[in-house]
């Protein structure tokens, strides 16, 4: 049993899990939520509920927070009865929320100001890999509390890798991370609808692929969904236009060009004016569907 | 040793590592090329050199083909002094070559007329999986040719997947294969470039992120090459171009829209207006270049 006493903020779909490996892991666990069911969740399992952030501040030496926006974030670490105004100096914030590299490294200039340090620690993998503690987790902030972070983060990911010691660098990783995962969900779909329009088998082209030059996590894992016609998330495609508002914003103030991110995001307004936000992001199909005509699950025999 | 004689036509880069593993998998081999070096290759691991494609047909139970266009492949095929002039009935020619798939199925029906069977067998990987046997090979052709081919196909390549009975599948699935290894490098290098852009040590990034479910062979194998600043091919823009052609013309026939192939087709426009078409494909890095001012290999520190 870790001696760590570990608070957690933000018990949604991937939060849960995450939660969750830290209880299994053997540490004593603090926390809050701003809706019932996820704290309900969470001390089933073992948590300690507190009233507030400030209140898990109190109780904890880490606190992690999986939040959805930027702004949660902020509010949770820096708001009224927020986890700066409970903290003892030395705390660690690990903020796992994906959100803009800039607002991370302003929530840290503030925390660092009350003698909290953070990392920026977002993750790459859905909710099956939260529950088997194997995601990949990006991270940025100082080395002293890396090392001491680290333990907590083995709990709940497999492929841990310190981006930089400049607050921002784990959210900058995980924006090249949306990129790779995005444009490579392109190419699933815009490969998988030219087989169907060919009129082939797209299962079988799916198995003569899939291990070669051309393979990806995207096109085995979401390709066989499609496949199946299955567009349930995992993620779903707000999600994904809320990472490609972060990227699109981020790329502007850079002056850099994304042209085949950018694609993504046309399509994917156009996935979201079919009525499917909630759908998963391989519902990328859906936009190609309108595009040519053609249903990927419907050309599958084997 | 396998009873079974075996042709080779089409001793290139990708050919003559090719031919060597049907050489070393015991069957005999009858060459035939159009220039010389890859003669005097193939004859110095045990070869037997004929003087036309027609002396190759007339020594050989199957031929394979692996040359350049859609137009050599036909030539060598059904020209003067070509392989149906040459055949035994029953012969098969598994053409390796990467065409359009209407060229494939033409070529097939007018080698049918002369009792001479066709398999399209296009491969992924380049020379190095073509050193170790380990191409991965997509074929259309009728399943009795298939069968009887498989031993050959099987010192070639370690994924063997018969798409189809119709000829011009195993093209029809390399067509797919290339929308995906072309949109795959094109997130590589967005992604790359990106975080060259953020400050990043993009040599971290890679690490934090080629495992997770942005993860692909593009970006494994030449984003690797681009952390060093190696463009070298592998396959060449202009064989890159070539493919591209064929998926163009395709599309347009098909009526079918690929905007992300389309998009990666401009960008190899730009790399060969900047002299770089015999660099490898991985060079799509240099468009982005010339976009952002940002050079990927300028972004590793470790």
């Amino acid at each position: 049993m870790s001696q760590l006493k570990i608070g957690f903020i933000g018990l949604g779909y991937m939060g849960r899990p995450m939660c969750h490996n830290l209880i299994k892991a053997g540490f004593g666990v603090t926390v809050w939520n701003r809706s019932r069911p996820g704290i309900e969740f969470a001390r089933s399992h073992g948590a300690v509920e507190a009233s507030s952030a400030k209140e898990v501040a109190a109780a904890s030496d880490i606190v992690v927070t999986m939040v959805k926006h930027g702004g949660d974030t902020a509010e949770v670490a820096l708001g009224h009865n927020g986890l700066l105004s409970g903290a003892r100096p030395g705390m660690i914030l690990i903020d796992m929320s994906t959100i803009a590299p800039a607002e991370a490294r302003v929530i840290a200039v503030r925390l660092k100001e009350g003698g909290v340090l953070m990392l920026d620690a977002p993750v790459s993998g859905s909710t099956p890999r939260a529950e088997a503690g194997t995601l990949s987790i990006m991270v940025g902030g100082p080395t002293e509390a890396y090392e001491r972070a680290l333990p907590v983060l083995q709990s709940m990911g497999s492929s841990i890798v310190h981006v930089g010691e400049e607050n921002g660098a784990g959210q900058g990783a995980k924006l090249c991370n949306q990129v790779l995962v995005l444009v490579n969900m392109l190419s699933t779909v815009e490969a998988l609808t030219l087989g169907a329009g060919l009129g082939l088998d797209v299962g079988r082209v799916y198995e003569a692929v899939k291990d070669g030059a051309g393979g990806s996590w995207q096109f085995e894992n979401l390709g066989a969904r499609l496949l199946q016609g299955d567009i349930e998330p995992g993620g779903t495609v707000e999600t994904v236009q809320k990472d490609l508002d972060i990227l699109m914003t981020q790329a502007g103030e850079l002056h850099m060009t994304l042209p085949a991110t950018s694609m993504v995001q046309q399509l994917y307004n156009a996935v979201e004016a079919a009525g499917m936000g909630k759908k998963g992001h391989q519902a990328l199909a859906a936009a190609y569907e309108r595009l040519t005509g053609v249903r990927i699950a419907d050309h599958v025999s084997t």
